[in-house]
C-alpha cells in the first residue's frame, strides 16, 4: 500500500481489500442475511446511534437523494458553504423540491443563529448540512446548528452529510438530535467506494411515510420493510459488504476514540507543517477539519509538478476542489493513514519546496 | 468454487473476484479515467451497439429507475409478464408516472401484436420490457415487439431489461432498434453486485434533455456530460470496475457467440432431463430462456428438502420466485457455468428423487 493523502477513494488495507474477494452467497440465504444484519447493527456504533442503519448500493450523492425524496415533499434549506454542500442543494433542485440556499463564505463556517433564523421563518420540512466539507477542510459545528434549529423550529428534520468525517470524526447522532446521517465507504471507513450508510431516526421514518414520490431505489420505506426481514429491496453490493463487515472489526478494534485522536494528531501536526512553511489554513481556527486539512496555496507551488515529485516517491496529494484548484490543495488524513505517514510526505514536500 | 445454480448472485470466478482486490487509485485520475473509459467502452460489444454505456453503482433495479426518470415525462407503457416486468411497472408508479399495465399471464410470452394495438392507442413515450424474466425463465421475444412498436409508433422509445440475459443470450441493441438496455453484474456477467451497465441511443439521450425532474443520482445527461470527459458524476465502484475490467477480458476470450451456445446447450440439457423425469418447463417452447429454466414441481418435491440435499454436496438451486415458491423451481445457466457443473447438479438430483 503506498500512501495516497487524496481525501477519497483512500487507500484500503491490504487484508480489506483481500475479504472482498470472498466467494458470493445468494443475497436472500439465511448466510447473507445475518452479514447483512450483524453489520448494518454494528455500524450504529459509528454513528453514536441506537437507530437504524441503511447500507445502499450507490455513493454518498445516492444517500443525498434519499433523503430528500424520503423528507421532503416541498421545502428544504440547505446550508451551504463548500462543493459537497452545494451538491446536495443540486440534488433538491433537480428531484423538483422548492429548496433555498442559506449560502457562507467557503471559508467560514455555517453560522447557527443564521439557520436558527432561517428556519423561523421558512417553515421548512428539513435542514441539510455537511458535516466536513472535503472541498474546504472545514468542519460545521453540526451540534451547535442542531441545538438552534431544535429550538426555533423543533418539528424541522435535521439532515447531516459525514461522508468525509463518519469514523474519522465524532458526530454523536442520538445526543445531537439529528434525524439523519448519511456516509459512503471509501472516506474514513476507508473501503473502496459503492456503499452509503444511512442512519434514521424514528420520526424521520415517519415522515416519510406521508412524504409522495419517493421513487423505488432509495425509497426509505421499502427498505425499512426488507430491512425489518434483514433483506433489502434491491440485491446489495455483496463483496463490498464482505469487505465492510471486516473492517468494522478492525476499526473497532482501533477503538474509535482511539481512531478520532489518531486522525485529529495528524491534522494538528499538518496544520503546524503548514504554518511553519509560510502556508495558512483555509479553515479557520476552531473549524478545522480533522480529516482532510485544505492550505492555501500562498507560496505559489505547481501543484502538478508538485505531485509529480510525490508520485516519484510512490505518493499524491490533491489540488483544491473546482473554484480552489490550484489556490488551495489538500491533505487527507484520513482511513489508513498513519502519523509516520504524514512524516515521510512533509519530508518529500520540503524536499521539494527547497529544490 | 462450489457450483450455485440461482440466477445471481451467480458464482464468481476465483480470478475475478481478485480482480477486486486491487489497490485505490484517485477516481479523477488518469490512470483510473482510462480505464474506466475503456471498459465502458469494451462494453458495447456486450450489447451489440456503437451507443454510450453508462457504468452506475447501483443494482439493475437503479437503472430501471433511472429509464423512468430520464425517457418518462408522463405516460409509459409497462409489458408485465412476470416479477420483474411488474417491478419496472412499480418504479414507474412510485416515481409519480402514469403507467398503463399490459399483463399477461406469467407462463406466456409477452404479445408483440397486443403491444402494438396498446401503444398506437395510448400514446406513450415509452415501452418497457423484460428480456429474460429470471422469475420464470421465460424470455420475451424482444426483437419481434420492437419491430411491432416501430411500426405502430416510430416515437415511442423501447427499454429492455436484459438483467439476466446480457452476455448469455444474444440481443442486438441498434439492430433491433433498441433505446435502453440495462444489465446488472451478478447474472450473465458473473461478478459480484453492485453495478448496473446500461447502453443508451442517440434518441433518447435527446429525449432526456426535454424530461424534467430526473433527479440527480440517476440523471442520464448528467452522466453523459461526465461520461465525455471520461468520468462519472459521483464516484463510482472501483473495486467492481476492476474486476469488470478483468472479466470482460475473460469473455471477450471465451467469445460471445460460444458463451451463448454453451448456455443454449446447458438450457436444452435441463429442459430434456425435466422432461424425462415427468417435469415439464414452465415456459413454452420457443421462449424458454438460455440461461435459467424454471421447472413445474409436478413431482411435488420439498424443494428446501432438496436444496439441504444440494447442499451436502455443495450445490444448491432456487426455489420458485414469488407466487411460484414450491409450485416452481429454477435451474439457472449462466455466468461461470459449464456442462459438467449441471451434469453433477442433475445427478445429485437425480439421487435426491430415488431416496
Amino acid at each position: 500500500m503506498s500512501p495516497m493523502f487524496v481525501p477519497g477513494p483512500v487507500d484500503v488495507a491490504d487484508e480489506v481489500l483481500q475479504a472482498q474477494a470472498r466467494a458470493m452467497l445468494p443475497h436472500r440465504s439465511k448466510e447473507f442475511e445475518t452479514i447483512y444484519k450483524d453489520t448494518a447493527e454494528r455500524a450504529q456504533q459509528l454513528f453514536y446511534t441506537k437507530q437504524r442503519v441503511f447500507i445502499t448500493a450507490s455513493s454518498g450523492t445516492g444517500l443525498q437523494e434519499a433523503a430528500i425524496r424520503n423528507f421532503v415533499s416541498k421545502k428544504v434549506l440547505c446550508c451551504v458553504n463548500g462543493a459537497f454542500a452545494d451538491r446536495w442543494f443540486e440534488v433538491a433542485v433537480y428531484n423538483g423540491k422548492e429548496a433555498d440556499e442559506l449560502s457562507f463564505e467557503w471559508d467560514e463556517p455555517v453560522n447557527p443563529d443564521r439557520v436558527a433564523e432561517a428556519v423561523k421563518a421558512g417553515n421548512y420540512e428539513a435542514v441539510t448540512i455537511v458535516h466536513n466539507e472535503t472541498s474546504t477542510g472545514l468542519q460545521n459545528p453540526v451540534k451547535e446548528i442542531a441545538d438552534a434549529v431544535h429550538t426555533a423550529a423543533p418539528d424541522t428534520l435535521i439532515l447531516v452529510d459525514a461522508v468525509s468525517s463518519l469514523a474519522g470524526a465524532k458526530l454523536e447522532m442520538d445526543a445531537w438530535g439529528l434525524d439523519m446521517v448519511l456516509t459512503s465507504s471509501q472516506k474514513c471507513l476507508a473501503l473502496p467506494p459503492g456503499l452509503a450508510l444511512g442512519a434514521v431516526s424514528e420520526r424521520a421514518m415517519k415522515k416519510a411515510e406521508k412524504v409522495e414520490n419517493r421513487g423505488w431505489y432509495f425509497d426509505l420505506v421499502r427498505m425499512e420493510k426488507h430491512r425489518l426481514k434483514d433483506s433489502s429491496p434491491a440485491t446489495p453490493a455483496m463483496s463490498l459488504i464482505f469487505a465492510l463487515e471486516y473492517q468494522l472489526e478492525r476499526i473497532f478494534q482501533e477503538g474509535l476514540e482511539n481512531r478520532f485522536a489518531r486522525h485529529s494528531a495528524m491534522a494538528k501536526r499538518v496544520q503546524e507543517w503548514a504554518e511553519a512553511n509560510d502556508q495558512s489554513i483555509y479553515a479557520p481556527e476552531g473549524y478545522r477539519s480533522q480529516t482532510v486539512t485544505t492550505i492555501r496555496n500562498e507560496r505559489g507551488i505547481d501543484i502538478s509538478s508538485l505531485n509529480n515529485f510525490l508520485k516519484e516517491h510512490d505518493m499524491r496529494i490533491a489540488n483544491g476542489y473546482g473554484q480552489l484548484k490550484n489556490k488551495t490543495f489538500r491533505i487527507a488524513h484520513m482511513g489508513e493513514t498513519q502519523m509516520s505517514d504524514i512524516d515521510e510526505l512533509l519530508k518529500a514536500m520540503e524536499a521539494y519546496l527547497k529544490q
